[in-house]
């Protein structure tokens, strides 16, 4: 009977085959590997998804992509269609839309980087598919299925942000929309919830490890961890990224800017070119430790 | 002072004032009254919106309409499209979609009652804009800004169901989204928040009143309460409702079937029509305690 | 087996039979009845318990006292021993602690209303047991299972408060532990939870309302609530007053201070007289809507 | 600026030289470093303190501490006091108290290691502190002020573990009155925390290992943390460990048995001597990177 799977009963592994046969695992060494324009996710590598939060101008996020590139990023985040809680924008916080899906487009011409952007409705899905590698799903539309349907039907590997909200059972849901659609290249990332009990003025959300192992003990689907969004404080994102790949995390994502304190948005969370590369590299000795690795060798 | 530090400064006046300018008070007793088809909200009436979850067949929602509107409603409430949290549908639980919108439009037509439903998607906006007279946006929806500005433009009333995980500044945000389009006829419908501790297997959400007063303190919006949805448990029903009018509920949502052990979906928390009558009355005696009413004198 | 009693899945009835043998209800009717000092608990009577957070002085007591009696109050409350969330005090906010204790058997003498006092260590049971009517636990020793058993022994009764992080299950457990010692004057009462939202700078807890007809489903025992604590504002008081009596609460336990601005500790929550008069005759209102009372006829 | 005014503003800076003066940092580089029986906290080792969660017999108690010693464990944890949620005890559940006090001792003479144990109540302060080398405040007494106190008195090292509702705030108020009785050995121990998603049946709690750097931000305690009892399963352990000393902890608590499935409390948690010997050099590798160690070079 449905009524009585209880709510902290978020995920048995029974309701999952019956409620999420694609998203399920078949066995215990059930894991997606898929490639994306060169980069293998899934596997001994853990791609790195590096960049503003928004794309601000062409000079930033060219400049950003190079930088991010010369450390060993795989590949380049930046928001061009961005959600705020409110709709009133200051003047440095503009969406740059249209324009911002070009400037991807140059980075990407520069540096053979994989792109990664957000999509907020299906009319621009054809556009942004022109430039990006990976349709990112906001956590604010994880339980927008319609359009999770839509983007997934574009073919374009996605990654679906969790709600800050949502239970494991709720995000696999989501994944289990775009499975259906025929799309095996789905990333889930985690980037943080909403507790009782956060623990700074500029901390908004807890960065929920414990999913990791616990969405890997019954997804096949790779799961990638944001730092960044979770913390919203700079100097935890270090700690916590290392925390992450220490985890088990196949994929991080993490904001950079070239002069972070001048961000448009959140400028308290990226860290610049120089933290971003020393992580890197202590990211990838982590990553060793489990059997897997972040720079080429 | 001390007391004034307090954890969880989620809603300050002045950061209201600032972001949520068409969403806030401007004194304390400012408060919104509109009508919708002939009923004001935000006055001494506190209009009832009862009716199955779904639209299951035109039978249903018409036997249904004739029984609450007898027992005092004022609005009939049905879904025709409605998210579930993965793709798959039992033969029961099918949305009727079109089909079950005309089903609203019929048992309109039979009773005179005014129609509330949920819109998932703008492409039927059209469609479902011909027979409702609010516009529900659901909890699931409420960060889907494109959505509710899509919604708003219609000029049909809206009422925006919080998410589960939202705190008041995330809820008036998305109101501030639809006022912003020249919507002024925006209820807000408290349903229920997650939090660590539920009470019983069938009980998915906590009923959350304090943000009644919480929200009467900072916005001129009437403030509906929805029992059913929260509660998940049909013996809680009536205390919760009454504990909503009492309060300060502007507004209550039901859900009421005419066999609620077989109703298609959530079978535990519809009540039937003896128990919506009964609740009817009561809630009213409540209302009057509060200067208030429900039923017409 | 134990381990998999899901978190969120609290409280079987299951569990609870074989958990709580003591505190669950034997069949749906049975609920426990009890007299202090010729007040019934568990009855159609509402017993309400009314005073300041602190014993400041002998005269504010006495006064309160006078005032909440001539209002139509149970009880008096108020703490002479109170545990603040770190060491230090102002002035102000001295615990008056053995002084206290002796103001609060003047206010006694004085009206004849019985006393509900914290107690926070065994070593000061004797000494608080000749004034008192009722123990306290208070929700930061919900746990401290040897404090429970010590008090329950004294066969004085007890109000257990529930802790802001205790789920249904937690406080039953501590519920369990008085029940044991063979003290069948056991009272649950809720006092806010924290939750990830909480909605004003002056609200730390969100009051948990759904808990009453949840608690009452499962356990025999009278079910008090706490507004005051739990809004920590004081113009939530009333409506969070009224709710709980609405939702079914069998005691309501409030604090009320002769000038509330100038109450030694957290200023913002307690009511005057006056308001406190007003919200006695509503609440008995409210309880007559379901059969109850709370002023005598 | 809007990027401070985040939710949650559970601990400011200035509150916390206020309101913990003694447990708030002085500058940026203040971190506590003191020695218990040879051992260093606070310093570039990471003391890992291992053992079972009851002391359940001479044999089992005597036989870990050898065991988890080889593998190069500082300290030998398990509970002779043991609080449970209930007063009942299975026949396997049995708190050993006096007894398994004593043995705690002959597993120390025959090992060496130091012992940290439970203390519940003053009384068997004198009689702990015999044979204990760090008196351990379980998370359901962080807020039993009286006895933090009465234990810090003795001037035995402290650890208190974070109540499972406690905010950073709350925990290192709880701190505070053990440095205000003079005791500078204090350790803070995290172990999970509630939230309104867990991620499986069998976990009960959700690690927060954002409050390793959080917590270090504000305080220069050691902080240590629990992954046994956060996850409260045994396949998370060893990724929530190796992600705890990544994360920056001080020192980490692990559940270890000799057999684990016949643990006979939450036998779900223990890994055995195998699984700890390969976790101490793994974590002893993440530690490298953070330039620090675990094991003896």
């Amino acid at each position: 009977m449905i009524q009585n799977k209880a709510p902290g009963k978020d995920v048995s592994l029974e309701d999952m085959a019956e409620k999420f046969p694609l998203a399920s695992k078949k066995n215990n060494t059930h894991f997606s590997k898929f490639d994306i324009g060169g980069i293998t996710f899934g596997d001994s590598l853990i791609p790195i998804m590096a960049g503003p939060n928004m794309v601000e101008s062409e000079k930033l996020i060219v400049e950003t992509a190079i930088n991010v590139k010369k450390a060993g990023a795989h590949f380049l985040r930046g928001g061009a269609f961005k959600p705020l809680s409110f709709p009133y924008r200051s003047d440095k916080y503009t969406e740059t839309r249209e324009e911002g899906i070009g400037w991807l487009g140059v980075a990407k011409k520069e540096t053979g980087l994989g792109i990664i952007t957000e999509v907020m409705e299906e009319r621009y899905l054809d556009l942004i598919c022109e430039v990006t590698d990976i349709l990112q799903i906001g956590s604010r539309n994880m339980q927008n299925y319609p359009l999770i349907s839509a983007a997934a039907k574009t073919k374009k590997p996605l990654m679906i942000k969790r709600h800050f909200g949502a239970s494991l059972r709720d995000w696999l849901g989501a994944a289990e929309y775009a499975l259906y659609e025929g799309n095996e290249k789905i990333i889930l990332c985690e980037r943080g919830v909403t507790v009782p009990h956060t623990h700074r003025d500029s901390s908004r959300f807890l960065l929920d490890l414990q999913v990791v192992p616990a969405a890997k003990e019954i997804t096949h689907l790779p799961i990638a961890v944001d730092p960044s969004h979770a913390t919203f404080w700079r100097p935890w994102v270090t700690p916590m990224s290392l925390a992450s790949v220490a985890a088990g995390a196949d994929s991080i994502m993490l904001e950079v800017h070239p002069d972070p304190e001048n961000s448009a948005v959140d400028p308290l969370q990226p860290i610049d070119f120089d933290s971003f590369k020393k992580l890197m590299q202590s990211m990838d000795k982590v990553a060793h430790i489990n059997g897997r690795h972040i720079l080429n060798v």
